[in-house]
């Protein structure tokens, strides 16, 4: 894997910067490979899980031969699992019959990210074979002897009683919250669900209180149940949000509609500030002086389940635009998109887990932080991760070699020029560091944070926010208290 | 990697077995290689670390130009860290002027372990990039793109007090247990040692109990130092086993003494009994039923730290020389040499580590058993490994695919035919399974096993040495009596 470290501190002396001027991989994406591209092939059309070949022409608009320049998705094309709608009623007949396992909402999501190819080349929950991998190595080695990355179980937790109603079946319909039958799930196998040896794995850490475990997995049965998923209609929220739930294959057609020749992922579960801001643009800009002529950025919030102080969905989607709006960001070379998986908070780990469904979306940068996925620990008073492992780890994981790591600096407020900049330790003294815990006090206490920190559409999304919640608390006290 | 599962009870017919009859990797072993064989290169005995190269004429008689059909090393050579003869006042020398480090015995086995190239292609204690792909993805990414397995951290502890006194030392000297230097760590890095996520990631389980956590984790320092390590003179024991401590080479050597045409290791940490020998001798068969022309045993106990109820070194290398003059295993086609590695019981994390190691000793052929280094959870009534794992994970691990594994179904005591045999389902109830635990009861009160069970003059080693234990245990009532 390319790690284009460059140090931001050093902008004004580009000689100096290592941000290489020609990538390695430049060419894949600066000129369109010299495969022979085929026309459509309306054929291709009905297979199922649908494929979407590298190069191959887009399916937004038959009629015209234009190629993609994206990376190829892990296993080669995406696993889009959803049923075409000639199918639907015959499968939610089928589900009728079969033994059934309610999903949690969680689950739900993970149905979500596998229907649509997040995952791939994962055709379902996955099997023992699939998990075992994952759990000690990280990837999945394909047929051929390749490897994609895989870092977290994507699996499916059942009771004791669920397996016992399935018996011998071979099938089992998926069904929803509200009680409808969203899958049906294939060829299964059931095996043990050894907890504690999952979550030592996946977190290196099995402290009680870390939020997926606590939600997901502490409450969930004692078996894991894999097989290939089929999905009976696409997975909707209606939550007035389902326009930003762009699938990998809707990004990769708009990506191919703006003609981009480089997309950069930036992966977030906060609220946007000018720090991030800055980095985005900056990033843009630099890959504009290595060449590339159109890059295209994907601000990619992610959209399950999160821990429960972290900001809302909704509010965090309400800023989003916000900055689009006040002119942050150029809405001509972004794309905001929700990415529909839930959060581990695992780290090292699960940041594999954020670049490679990014490649699947057609990213060939991903834009890392400091800490990613991090929290702290939840019974010691530091860090759960060591902060620089997740970059670390990112740039070492195999699998992700055809992806380019764009590690950063912290951002911070520069009192001097009184605006978010990058931090540059020959004048610390300068530079005010604004925590997500500082900047939910500023806006719980209705403070304003030093100008320049978050534009000021954005702020107010974030002040109203927290003002609602302490009004609903004070409900609460007044009704406790009553 | 090529697993060849065979179905012991059905070996009276040879055609439903689905033990290839032309392995896929037969021409590598049957044939010797096309590459030009270089003549002795004495030159080449200079370099530091020595290094095997597949196919180089043997270094037992540079007059003979015999080639090598031995599995590579991992990365290519043995990374054989001991200093020449020459050099080595030289070194005492430097060390004296250095910060040092005290070595527990661990430590030392671990040097050991390092100094003979059983973990090529280290050249010492992980530094923090090594330790994280081992942590993460139990292998190692060389230059070149290629993988290794490598699946434990081989680590070295300091404390905080150590570190300090290092300072900006690129050196440090390393000293055994009687205090004197056994070897210098040179350009060394030092990171933070994360107890929890190293246990976690490792195990699968922070449970308190775990051997080695107890023994050589739990009291260790908070930090780690990696480097390039240079040991002095080759590590003895002088504890009258030392000739059975032959390093990869001196195997390597001895394999093509022997002309040996396929290598099949058997690692082991307690007394052998007639199931051992029947697999190995089962083995050997239908390696030559495969068309091997010599196919050698290495039966390789393991050497290093063991939990304290596991029977010690000496002894079982007393009852396994016992085997061996009993006639229960060829000594014709039999070496038994001991793994000096410290025993982790990690399972299917620690059995990649056991097979890596037997690849830089030559060995094509890993024979792998029922929950591989596994043993009861600290805290639960359970194995701590589904028993499964091991084999699956061995079979799934990265850089290990040009080992040939070997399942084997456990063997029982047959009370009709009186002996040791492989487990027939059909007709379980002529079975009777003999434990450890049951083994030692034997043992220790005397009783004899069934006949066929172990070979006599094995079996009188271990009742010795538990009525030995015994008799201490007397002592120490009477003293605590007194």
């Amino acid at each position: 894997m390319a790690i284009l470290s460059f140090n931001p501190t050093l902008s004004s002396s580009p000689s100096s910067l290592s941000f290489p001027k020609h990538p390695q991989r430049v060419p894949h994406f600066a000129f369109f490979p010299s495969a022979p591209t085929p026309l459509t092939s309306p054929s291709s059309l009905s297979l199922y899980p649908k494929r979407i070949m590298p190069n191959s022409p887009s399916s937004r608009d038959p009629h015209v031969t234009r190629t993609s320049a994206l990376i190829d998705p892990d296993g080669g094309f995406l696993t889009e699992l959803v049923a075409p709608p000639s199918e639907r009623d015959a499968l939610r007949q089928e589900a009728s019959t079969l033994p059934s396992i309610s999903l949690k909402q969680i689950d739900l999501e993970w149905v979500h990210v596998l229907s649509e190819g997040w995952a791939s080349p994962l055709s379902g929950f996955m099997r023992e074979n699939e998990y075992l991998q994952c759990l000690h190595f990280n990837c999945l080695k394909m047929d051929d002897g390749s490897i994609v990355n895989m870092s977290l179980p994507i699996v499916l937790a059942i009771t004791d009683q669920e397996k016992e109603a399935i018996g011998a079946n071979e099938s089992v319909a998926l069904l929803g919250p509200s009680g409808g039958a969203v899958a049906i799930l294939r060829r299964i196998e059931i095996y043990p669900h050894n907890k504690e040896e999952r979550i030592a794995r996946t977190w290196g850490c099995t402290a009680p209180g870390l939020p997926y475990v606590e939600e997901a997995i502490t409450p969930a049965g004692n078996w894991l149940i894999g097989g290939d998923l089929q999905v009976i209609e696409p997975i909707k929220y209606n939550d007035g949000l389902d326009h930003y739930r762009l699938s990998p294959r809707q990004l990769r057609d708009e990506f191919d509609r703006r003609e981009a020749d480089a997309v950069f992922a930036f992966q977030l579960r906060n609220p946007v500030h000018n720090g991030h801001a800055l980095l985005m643009n900056d990033t843009r800009r630099r890959l504009l002086e290595m060449g590339y002529k159109n890059p295209i950025l994907l601000l990619h919030p992610l959209g399950g389940f999160v821990k429960a102080d972290d900001v809302p969905l909704d509010v965090r989607m309400e800023q989003h635009k916000k900055v689009l709006e006040d002119g942050v960001l150029d809405p001509e070379t972004t794309i905001v998109a929700i990415f529909p998986s839930p959060m581990h908070y695992a780290g090292p780990t699960e940041v594999q887990w954020h670049a490679k469904a990014r490649i699947n979306a057609g990213a060939n940068f991903y834009i890392v932080g400091r800490d990613p996925a991090g929290m702290g620990h939840p019974t010691e008073k530091r860090d759960l991760y060591n902060p620089d492992h997740g970059k670390k780890v990112l740039s070492m994981a195999p699998g992700l070699e055809k992806l380019n790591i764009l590690p950063f600096k912290v951002a911070a407020y520069d009192q001097v020029a009184k605006k978010m900049a990058f931090f540059e330790p020959s004048r610390s003294q300068d530079f005010l560091f604004i925590s997500g815990t500082k900047m939910r006090n500023f806006a719980k206490s209705g403070e304003n944070p030093p100008d320049g920190f978050m534009c000021p559409g954005g702020w107010k999304v974030l002040v109203d926010y927290y003002n609602s919640l302490q009004s609903e608390e004070a409900v609460v006290k007044t009704t406790v208290g009553a």
